[in-house]
């Protein structure tokens, strides 16, 4: 088996809120190197992926305001495989999209989408997972990688399977669970037959396109207006027309869910050093050095310096070139950007969201 | 009576490491807007004492690495009234050089001299404090002006009288006390017969130059004979040669305590809002306002804002004009910038030097 017709999609939306300040919607953290390396999230995404689809049958989806950033992030990136979304429609209207494009380029080609903001440790093995859901996209399911769980996280939704779920094995996905209570997510991980929900999709571009026809012909009629019109001189005039009306839904809820009632969403277990970046808990915890007496930092840009003197449990994220020295404190996360500064809590790192809500109240808008 | 003769002189010194990283060796706290207004401390001490001497009776007494800010920051200051230490020799040295220059220039002058950071609220009642003080030097006494207390502080030095102090009136001074424990300095304020020493001298110069002679002729010597060269073409020759020989040693241990103990030194009791700038809080307490929840700011260049959200507690010191915002923290001093950030544990504020040196032993001496 090849991936010589494989097409691969990166939708790279999302500011990740609860990396404020290090992430903005100007510059959110797909963008940011968040790697261990001077490589973004994105760029490291583009590399893992390139040994499985060239640059000309990789995608990416994004808004108007990183169109630029992903362009000169991504030089080896055809132009036309860059797809600019007027503005966030949510996952479903972003895949759709790409889905759409991809069909009208090259019929019954098999697409597989991946996160712009993930890591991934064993490039070797993610590889060959992705091999293995491209075997079952070709049988005529709509799949899955999900990832085998490490711990009873709150923050994900799971993937329920009829059995334990078994590295590199295509097994039916059951359902498709929201985010669990700590006690459900402990009896889950604890049961072996229950993944992490990563959003990692591989399947038929037809099958995917006529699954969405189906169920939601709200999104698949202007959708495959739209896609009719790409790459033409009406492109823009009918993505003006359409996009407005296109309904904002996650792709879980409007085709995967349903479909996995009736039997036609698998999955592969995958196994190969997930993370996602979302917090800076995870990116101190995955990419930091500890500093000083009972700190730990991470500086993406590699050119800030934290001293921690009398510490315990402090996290610091220099980013804009300053000493971050921090004395006698305690569970605190520490991050220092070009202009702005954030002093927070461990425990109310989750809030960081709301932060920045307060702070568009605030007239602070400038700095979101 | 009037001031005609008086001479004032302000000792500039010391990097005020304990408002680091707001306060550098370079660039130190008398240079900061630390006053509510524009103008820096050593403006403020400035405007409060050319009422009482015009800039012709001035004299500031500075370290070679702030010579030049002191010379910018007081334009009508004469170049000849601005004398430089070729390095730090503790307050005897600076008030005797700036005593024997004074003497030398207008012998039998009185002179009285004032810290370059310290604030005064009436300055009114200052300048009446002043002219008495004046009146007593002119009996022959080395005045002090001592600080009616309001708190026990355990921060400051105390002078003891030998009777109740009373505002205005010219009392002896019976001893210099070193900073007390909290349990003295509590006795000490409740007796009403303590002052605080604010190291504020008034003396005919002749008087403390023969009593620095008879007591200290290791520091009156080198100083008698720098000071015969100065504004001479000798001047740095002789500083050269002579400055290194100087002990280094606090006026009040050298001349004042054992001056008191022969009856030779007095006090006016002041009371005009006076303040040591000496640590966040007392900065953040005297000049800031409340921001968010359970937030007080205070940025001294008035072009940086905080926002403290569910906090408790929590100085913000934003200072290059980017925003700081916390979230759910408490009983913390964040101090913001250019180069550095530092985020201190209130009840650690005290050991904010002990970081500096820390910081130096890290090689990060760049940043004191």
């Amino acid at each position: 088996m090849t991936l010589t017709e494989l097409f691969v999609v990166v939708p790279a939306g999302g500011s990740g809120t609860r990396l404020w300040p290090l992430s903005r919607a100007s510059n959110p953290k797909f963008l940011h190197a968040l790697t261990g390396t001077d490589r973004s999230l994105l760029q490291a995404t583009f590399d893992r992926l390139t040994p499985l689809a060239p640059p000309e049958r990789l995608l990416v989806v994004t808004g108007t305001a990183h169109a630029a950033g992903v362009a000169r992030q991504l030089p080896d990136l055809p132009d036309s495989n860059i797809l600019v979304e007027p503005f966030a429609r949510d996952s479903c209207a972003a895949i759709a999209l790409a889905a759409a494009v991809i069909e009208r380029r090259s019929p019954g080609a098999v697409m597989a989408s991946f996160a712009a903001d993930h890591l991934i440790t064993d490039t070797d093995e993610f590889a060959r997972t992705v091999e293995r859901a491209v075997a079952g996209a070709r049988e005529g399911y709509l799949m899955t990688i999900g990832i085998t769980p490490t711990r009873p996280e709150t923050g994900y939704g799971y993937l329920r399977l009829s059995a334990q779920a078994e590295r590199g094995v295509i097994q039916p996905v059951l359902e498709f669970k929201e985010k669990p209570s700590l006690e459900v997510a402990s009896r889950y991980v604890s049961s072996g037959s229950y993944l992490w929900n990563a959003s990692m999709f591989v399947w038929r571009t037809d099958l995917f396109l006529a699954e969405l026809a189906a169920r939601r012909p709200d999104v698949a009629g202007p959708i495959a207006a739209i896609a009719a019109a790409w790459d033409t001189d009406e492109q823009e005039d009918v993505l003006a027309e359409l996009w407005p009306t296109v309904p904002k839904v996650a792709v879980e809820y409007a085709v995967m869910e349903p479909a996995a009632e009736e039997g036609k969403v698998a999955t592969v277990p995958g196994d190969f050093g997930w993370s996602d970046i979302g917090d800076f808990e995870t990116v101190v915890r995955l990419l930091g050095t500890d500093v000083g007496q009972g700190g730990r930092s991470f500086s993406p840009a590699t050119r800030s310096r934290a001293v921690v003197v009398d510490g315990e449990d402090v996290i610091v994220v220099p980013n804009s070139g300053r000493l971050v020295a921090t004395l006698g404190v305690r569970d605190l996360i520490v991050v220092d950007t070009d202009d702005a500064v954030l002093v927070c809590d461990r425990d109310r790192a989750q809030d960081i969201k709301r932060l920045t809500e307060i702070l568009r109240e605030h007239g602070e808008a400038d700095y979101l």
